[in-house]
């Protein structure tokens, strides 16, 4: 493969939801003094890595995730660049970066790209590497500058999700609306009254009511409903031009 | 100032509202071979450059700016990173850059920056390079991928119009709701009904009415109306969580 480029690289927000929660993705980042032993660096980043010469931005992020996941065609959108002088000041940091590699620069433009996929039905492997999900109420503290790259990945992917339905494909084929609540509320933060966000979901014209109800539940069953990305498409433009 | 960074750089789409079309900010590309004084290169770009060293990519694209028409504070939003590792292909491309700086690489990853001004209020000046506002629906062929970074600042402008009032600063302070309607047509490259839009507008609770109207007009004089930037904050959280 053709040489990296020192001061470029791509940085994965890997969003994951388990049917309950949302989780986000993240390597250890583990170094210890060869003689002494002593741990030098032990804490968390976002999953990334320069990009080669050959390599357009987009296939970087591509190539990480799929030799994470073996998954090619995983829902994958760059959010921002984070060009900051000093995104790199931390001594742990910098310490890391020459560990890597003597040829990365201090100075890195790094550019944001987010995921959303299913946790529950990928395995995960990185170079021996540490990798694991966190909930997103439950993050350490991470290296680099990646809490804030996280946080904007989040706020993107909720930005994305208020306009257009993304992450229908981590439900079940055929779902319940409070499983779609779910859904929504975990990736936005925030609770809903049931019964508006039902009356919202009935009125979504790509969320398509089936003459069939949940089976084998305790529950009193609930009706199941299909996404139909064709209709979504297909109604776009029917759609409210501006917010209000 | 400190030296450039060869492979790093930001260009800017600027666009410009004149209280009737929306226009963008083209830089002439023009050389000619010194001997025979023919030709080489005469067609327009957007205007970016490279990022120096000391420089966070955020404050390049403000230089640029501020460089370009002499004020600071101008709406300035990053959109997205162009890194396709043949994005400069063409052999104009590579002759230009050449001509420019021997030190810059044929591989530059750009980070797209866009700006809306009110071009009937701006000066421009660029190190006695020649500089021109085009209407949007008649724009020439530009160099490098320029068109297609201009398209997809466009579609984040469009984006970020129909989820938030941006562009209201470039109308009058007190305005009519046909100047409003200019605005949002014109950003939004559409038509609206005027009764629908009417009706949209006097929802939309940042858009405050007075109890005044326009003076010295031909036609009947309609209501003038202020935008409350204060409003639009408070009243933010009681809008849609998510759209239908």
């Amino acid at each position: 493969m053709s040489k990296i480029i020192p001061n470029i690289s791509v940085d994965c927000v890997i969003f994951g939801f388990d049917f309950n929660k949302l989780n986000v993705l993240l390597v250890e980042r583990k170094l210890e003094d060869e003689k002494s032993k002593e741990t030098l660096i032990d804490d968390w980043t976002l999953i990334g890595y320069h990009i080669y010469e050959e390599e357009d931005t987009d296939s970087a992020a591509k190539r990480i995730l799929k030799k994470l996941t073996g998954l090619d065609h995983i829902y994958l959108e760059q959010f921002e660049a984070f060009g900051e002088v000093y995104r790199i000041n931390d001594p742990k940091d910098k310490l890391w970066l020459k560990y890597q590699s003597e040829r990365f620069s201090e100075r890195i433009v790094t550019i944001g790209y987010f995921s959303l996929i299913n946790s529950t039905s990928v395995s995960l492997s990185l170079h021996e590497r540490n990798v694991k999900w966190f909930p997103l109420n439950d993050l350490p503290e991470l290296g680099f500058d990646h809490n804030k790259i996280l946080n904007k990945g989040l706020e993107r992917l909720r930005d994305k999700m208020r306009s257009e339905p993304i992450g229908f494909e981590l439900l079940p084929g055929k779902f319940t609306i409070s499983q779609l609540q779910r859904l929504y509320e975990e990736i936005l933060g925030t609770k809903f009254d049931r019964r508006n966000f039902r009356k919202k979901v009935l009125q979504m014209k790509y969320v398509i009511p089936l003459d069939e109800k949940q089976k084998g539940v305790k529950h009193k069953p609930a009706q199941l409903f299909i996404f139909s990305r064709e209709v979504y498409e297909k109604t776009k433009t029917e759609r409210f031009d501006f917010s209000i």
